[in-house]
């Protein structure tokens, strides 16, 4: 037996008894709007556990409104870039489970895949990202076995299922079923865009926990307005002729450039102009909801 | 090559490939009525990540109401099935810790093991699952360390550190104490049976965030009326004489099945019917709280 | 040497080793006042596991009151002890986020790591387990690629980003930046002490879920009063001269000692004086609020 035979071995017995590196295996990230009061959320886990016991499981969030599927988009937009391009997410929003909506996994250009209903949850990654492939799952091979008499948590019986097997390697992306055409079901909404005043955009969500109001806008496009921080910009906000907050704002490169209760705009997290009140609640104080009706507009 | 250059090679190539067998320790799932605005359940992780840094550690739901023991035996049998065989759940509702009610560990048939104070709260695994054995907890072995002092924690000190210790198979279920009778303390319930006229049950659990009410009347049973998708059955929801629902309504593959906002009855995600508002919110609407004392009549 | 026993030499190395990678990476330990309504804390998780999927990362709470530096010491405090000596913290409650507060490491006497504003979060754990070293993280180096021009979420961008590699082990404790002087920011608030008459001291926090009041009066300081389990001590809780309850209390070793609805003094989860109503709501009851302007104090 040569060395060489013998590191073979060797390699075979590690392989065969290491277990896959935990590092191998993507991360699994869950979203969806049953909140965590009762353990629909804890099915799902213990599904994608049964698959595979070396997963990586994290939570996005579960607390979106019931059925907002624009929630959901927004949710999934907001953190797909922070995590590895290898990543499965699993979206589940879906208010109309058991109806012909297709279940879908998309892969994005990044790499990334989605499992969700195609309902709509799709719409601002798909936009992001690029849409690399989207396949239909194929239920007759992608579903918990025994669950086919419950028809009211494809959450866990098909998509949670179908993301731990992608993410644990036991399926391809191929496997997931037939390819589609490379579209997702869109919900429009208003874009950002200059105009010959300055720009308009609209409020697609607010940090509802601090109270500030987030808009479409990227700081990129901001930027060509032409505002250093320090100086201030005409802020605009309105729901068709109602108009819901209009004064000159400070745009500050953190809350404490302001005075406390003061309003400032900022970029946010995602790299969007973001509307806040230094230590208080902007989107009470001014009775902002998200949604594409609020229009927001900054002139220089 | 001389062997311990062999052996310096292959210890390269573990280091490189090897990370270790996660997938050796079963799954370890809470439950409690901790809530998360506090670090009750985080202190009880960090017990059981003392005890094992390799541990698989899950969330069931601690959002169960303060106290409610019910709720806890129900959202263990809610979840059981999609765990594997041998996984460890603590159960922590205990609002008579201290006192002396037993400290146990059950053993069901299908090898899953319960760590919990035995209140009524294994009422419901019991039943569907079987008991193959139940043992009390030695607490002068099966205790966390310097934790005497403390009369009120037995989640963290008892029940997570026994049950973090039976997953990471640092005691064996030999080990946990004593061998008790086989059975557990049991909370009286009204069990799902036909009559002359239908089915006769009662209302164990809301899906709240939905408003959806959950019955204890199984599918199986309720084949039995000989009522296929598509077709009505009269359903009343009394509270002794007062009817609070009463109305023929369509069972449905989906809720889709029906208009936005009418009633379905379904077969819901543990396989017993269920009753919806597409869309909408059954238990506020109709004023249905869960508790055996709700009865339903189901009749062809 | 032969090669069955080079085999067995190598089979044994495999098993000493394999079992390395995630125990030997510490536990990172996440609490903002993020809430779990939408994904900043999963995108602080994405980051880290972009850092490390091998990283075994937890929760200690997300439900701090907004802005409430306070409880984040008091929760970072509450839950130290219960995690190994090597886990690293990440506690973001920023209200300076972006202003000229340092962001730091603090690394306590038994090892572990605390990254956080110095705003006071350390308060508390500073004082309890006291200060081995304090470094101020150089952004230029510990700062996730590509985050510069958000200045609004440190805690991703620069805390979760640092906590990761320290847990990960891709940067030692002296790579976080320049040594600061062996102090934090403190938050002053009325100590525990013994007068002629009995003890006096406050109410740090209270076990909102359950609604008890728990006070910063060790059991140890407690002891000197030589009250007995089963004997009563003199309660008095006042708000400057309004006294908000005021009621002999017997000393319990578990709330089952008195009858339902009467308060009870105790010895809480973390080894100090509380008080409860057994299977009531003491805090509610009484309208007690935490924070230092609440006096409490016991005679024999």
């Amino acid at each position: 037996m040569r060395v060489s035979k013998i590191l073979t071995t060797v390699a075979v017995i590690v392989l065969a008894t290491s277990s896959l590196p935990t590092w191998a295996q993507p991360a699994l990230v869950f979203q969806s709007d049953f909140g965590l009061e009762e353990p629909a959320v804890a099915s799902m886990k213990g599904v994608a556990y049964g698959v595979s016991p070396e997963l990586n499981i994290f939570d996005n969030t579960h607390e979106i409104p019931v059925f907002n599927i624009w929630e959901a988009a927004y949710r999934l937009n907001q953190v797909a870039n922070y995590w590895p391009a290898d990543t499965v997410f699993v979206s589940v929003v879906d208010p109309g489970v058991g109806t012909n909506r297709k279940s879908v996994v998309l892969k994005t250009r990044n790499g990334q895949l989605f499992v969700t209903p195609d309902n709509g949850s799709l719409t601002l990654v798909a936009e992001s990202l690029g849409i690399d492939a989207v396949r239909e799952i194929d239920e007759s091979k992608n579903r918990l076995k025994g669950s086919e008499r419950s028809h009211t948590f494809h959450g866990r019986d098909v998509y949670a299922y179908t993301g731990a097997r992608l993410a644990a390697g036991a399926i391809s992306f191929e496997e997931v079923g037939p390819l589609l055409k490379p579209e997702v079901v869109s919900i429009s909404y208003q874009k950002p865009e200059m105009t010959d005043k300055g720009i308009i955009g609209s409020i697609p969500i607010l940090d509802a926990h601090f109270g500030n109001v987030w808009t479409n806008i990227s700081a990129d496009l901001f930027d060509t307005l032409g505002v250093s921080v320090g100086e201030t910009v005409q802020v605009r906000i309105r729901e068709g002729d109602t108009v819901l907050f209009e004064q000159r704002v400070e745009f500050v490169s953190s809350f404490g450039g302001v005075a406390l209760g003061e309003p400032a705009i900022y970029v946010n997290d995602i790299l969007n102009i973001g509307l806040a009140l230094n230590q208080g609640n902007f989107a009470e104080q001014y009775s902002i909801q998200p949604g594409g009706q609020r229009v927001i507009e900054l002139h220089p």
